[in-house]
């Protein structure tokens, strides 16, 4: 027989009846009824029930052992009464009468109780990582993260596409966040840099000729801790093609990530029809760049109807240039009690408040109510009403001025709105790609015009299109939204120099600068480049989506704690003196 | 029809004449055939001929286009005659007049031609990698790599294995080489550092009863540069397993290798029969840790035939204690020329020389010859011949000595001889396990006990064993060993606290010392360790021996040069003073 198993903990049941048996695992509780000891017998497969009386030789040694032992038992597979059978687990039937017992592994007491829904505070569960991840919840997490990336991969693979790994240990690459830097040892006084994405990789990898490539990557950024990131690296399903336009990319992506939401959604409805939003109509209808679907509420533009009407702040709102006033239709929400709550809330988030008008039957007739009807009177409402879609039972929030200024709140009242009228449908996965992405934004103050988002984006209408006003330029830039989380970002990329140079020459950034500060990209891009795009999908994020979970430290095995710590690890750590003479180093102290 | 393609450049074949195709690709050389213009358009995929004659409307741009020009035409296929189908590649029956080119990307003079088998310095491939990467050599290599990895990933979810990634930014480990170290910004004056092996990490998660783990990891070692490693990362098949002995990770581990090695290893030979055979025979038998079985050359121990002798320089040595002789048969090698050329090379490796004895016929009888024979006599010498297994038109060579003085140069010697005799078979694949590793060295000039390997693996005979004399003490450690090189190292780990304190002290560390540089393990090992083990199989060594290449950068895509420079990518560089500043550093002048 096998030293440690003859079966794992998940496998026996009523056809092993009288079989003499080995099972090696933890112990998951130990309970004494009336003389008979039992041990829920747990492995990472499942839990076996076995069990000892004062008969058993080895009664004395089942005595002893306590939570989190690490044993072996042999004993004899017996079948349960009817009446004790436990259906809930596999082995559920039977239960093994121990005949021999081997302590494996002693625990301690412990710190974190396995068994059992104990909370217990996030550093004690960092510090003993290993023990929390006993718990079933964090088995099943790090099983579905697992089994996800697996899926990927095979989906992957399936489109044709082959993974390459990327250096890690690279170039500072001066964009967007901070870089990790690794000092060299043998080029003292110079540092290489963990990539925080294999962007410029990828790039290099089409003008190498691989055509489709991925990479379940690693990416680093030396960012302040936030609840839902992780402070050091992250992984990304990272995708490039050569010879595509975006919808090329979006066609390879929506069935994989599709695929994944159904094979792990947990029955969950997985929408299949994935709108293509610009960027512009999703600030409008949805107040972000990341709208969730799942809320039917759509916002309006009703700016017609207050201009010159009885509403004085509006309508002296609209004489101002670029304001607008914006409607969140509220279907269900007509009462005075929730319209006042959403009101405290937009105040809440630091407006003045939000208008309201509500719809109620009154003798039969649909009658308008609330302050703001009163202002702008029937007529005005009721073209309200009806560019809405409203009716009795009904009401629709009013905010007005720079759309900039009150275009986060309107986005965060349209959820809370959704919420608590249940209009969002929680078991359901909804995706829209958000498209058109402006190129430039202008700084407010300084009035300087500088990229928006990516600066390797082709910008739609190639060079003439960087001719006139760059703020009206879009890129063939892209993000995939899934229940108001950012999924997948991408893009065409700018694989012409020409059409490079004069992008970031509309930025401030001359010829010179550019070669300087991308000199791999620049140079490669002088030798044949083909046309490419791809994007970069959230392994983390789509894990805690499928989760359930909102914090992204369940879903990573060793996870930093929120002051980027490993207190399991004891990192980071002071370097010997040794250390930092070989990377000609040396700390400057701390005031 | 799509914007780049109908068709990639392997797909088009005679069921296709007639049909308008649109192919995007390289220009992989132009032809002007008496005012045809021939051009091999190149993608990732295959090769297809397009031509375009005076009368075709796209023959001006076609005159234009240059080497590696990336470009899209759309044309319509033809048969090729008879005559000018070329076998070779799938298009070869097909080719596609132009009708329309568009240029997609330019390139300039070219640092390095695609086209043909011209060699480069290293540093100009390693420069303009993404022109080197276009070859067909290099095509195959990083696509060969990337299905290896893809194979491996499957066989070992086949075997009900997961994926976890571990850490990246994570703690020095003081085991083995140098860290490279990654400063953390949020606490100054500390450190992270890469992980060298994700051995603790792996360690942990059976710990926290996942059972059976893998990983192709990314491992980081600050070591000096050398021509068959990376100088900054390399990848392994990471693995480890609970409740298992040694021989349940041979069994999982070998159906996994055999299997690459069968399904890319081009038709050439897989052992099937993987020997085990222990650290101290393999040094006997073949001089190293590491044999290459298909030499079928054995070395033996032929100290009694020399003790006493009249051969006074070995039978002297033997008088002093530890000494050996070894023999080095050479089946076929039986001629004066030969024995003298082996004699030479072993001058140049550093010692006196190497003697032998040849077996010739004379008058119908066997006759050994050279100086050896002569002073030890006709019947010593037979004794030999008839240990060894030699008869007429053999030879053997004769080391003595400590072993650890000419064991290695023994070792090379055996290569040699079984290159040049043409012993070794190269079409094949031979894999051996060598075990019982000792688990502790002595230093030769200070007597100091310390680990010869890994200090976390289980010593063969438990506790009971480190009573006695360490260097006599096994491990349950273990190499596989294929053609020459290293393929994997593991273990069955220590999981008992008790005997890594022993263990450890015989290496002189006290308990605190331990507790201090493997704070998780120590404090891990405190609640219920189970028994595990694994081991480590290196990617790049994998892919090289697949490859048959010498050179890792043959087989990595964005390698680092010998200096661990990346020249492409300008790594490493100069830190801005504002990254220094954050990172609380300071670069100490060289003088």
């Amino acid at each position: 027989m096998h030293a440690y198993r003859s079966h794992t903990c998940a496998d026996l049941n009523k056809s092993h009846v009288g079989e003499t048996v080995r099972l090696s695992g933890w112990v998951h509780r130990v309970r004494d009824h009336g003389g008979i000891l039992f041990i829920d017998l747990r492995d990472h497969y499942g839990i076996t029930q076995v069990l000892a009386d004062p008969d058993s030789p080895a009664f004395a040694d089942v005595e002893k052992v306590r939570s989190e032992w690490c044993i072996r038992i042999d004993g004899v597979v017996k079948a349960r009464d009817e009446s004790l059978v436990n259906a809930k687990i596999p082995t559920g039937e039977v239960e093994v009468f121990v005949r021999e017992l081997e302590v494996l592994g002693q625990a301690e007491e412990l710190p974190l109780m396995v068994f059992g829904d104990q909370d217990y505070p996030e550093e004690t569960r960092l510090r003993y990582r290993y023990l929390d991840l006993r718990r079933e919840s964090m088995q099943a997490n790090m099983t579905l993260r697992s089994d996800v990336v697996a899926s990927i991969r095979r989906r992957m693979w399936d489109k044709g596409f082959r993974e390459f790994q990327t250096p890690i240990i690279t170039a500072s690459s001066p964009e967007g966040a901070r870089d990790f830097l690794v000092p060299s040892r043998l080029h003292p006084g110079k540092f290489y840099a963990l990539p925080q994405a294999p962007q410029i990789f990828k790039q290099l990898i089409m003008v190498s000729g691989f055509d489709r490539y991925f990479q379940i990557a690693p990416c680093f950024r030396d960012e302040d801790p936030r609840a839902d990131r992780s402070p050091t690296d992250f992984y990304q399903l990272d995708l490039e093609m050569s010879f595509v336009q975006q919808q090329d990319v979006f066609d390879t992506v929506q069935p994989v990530i599709a695929g994944i939401f159904e094979e792990f959604g947990g029955g969950r409805k997985v929408d299949t029809d994935w709108p293509q939003i610009s960027y512009a109509d999703a600030a409008l209808w949805y107040g972000t760049d990341k709208p969730d679907l799942r809320n039917p509420i759509r916002m309006q533009d009703v700016s017609e109807h207050f201009r010159g009407s009885g509403f004085a702040i509006f309508a002296k709102l609209l004489e101002q240039d670029g304001t607008e006033i914006r409607a969140i239709p509220a279907p269900t929400g007509g009462s005075r009690k929730f319209c006042d709550r959403m009101n405290a809330f937009a105040q809440k988030e630091g407006l003045p408040g939000m208008g309201y008008i509500f719809w109620r039957e009154t003798d039969g007739q649909t009658e308008a109510a609330g302050p703001l009807a009163k202002n702008i009177g029937p007529e005005r409402t009721d073209a309200i009403r009806q560019q809405l879609g409203l009716g009795v039972g009904d009401a629709a929030f009013f905010l007005g001025g720079k759309p900039s200024a009150f275009q986060t709140v309107a986005g965060k009242a349209r959820t809370v709105i959704g919420d608590e009228l249940g209009l969002t449908d929680k078991d359901r996965f909804a995706f829209c790609w958000i498209v058109d992405f402006p190129m430039y934004e202008q700084d407010a103050e300084t009035g300087a015009i500088d990229f928006e988002h990516n600066p390797f984006s082709m910008p739609q209408g190639g060079i003439e299109a960087l001719e006139g006003d760059p703020l009206k330029v879009r890129g063939y830039q892209y993000d995939l939204a899934c229940n108001g989380y950012e999924l997948v970002s991408g893009a065409i990329r700018n694989h012409r120099l020409d059409i490079m140079f004069k992008a970031f020459a509309l930025a401030g950034y001359a010829e010179d600068e550019v070669r300087k500060r991308f000199p791999s990209l620049v140079n490669a891009f002088r030798y044949g480049p083909p046309p490419h795009g791809g994007c970069a999908a959230g392994i983390d994020r789509i894990v805690m989506l499928l989760a359930d979970e909102l914090n992204i430290r369940e879903v990573i095995m060793f996870p930093m704690n929120q002051r980027a710590e490993d207190l399991m690890m004891g990192a980071p750590s002071e370097p010997s003196n040794d250390q930092l003479r070989d990377l000609s180093l040396r700390v400057i102290p701390q005031e």
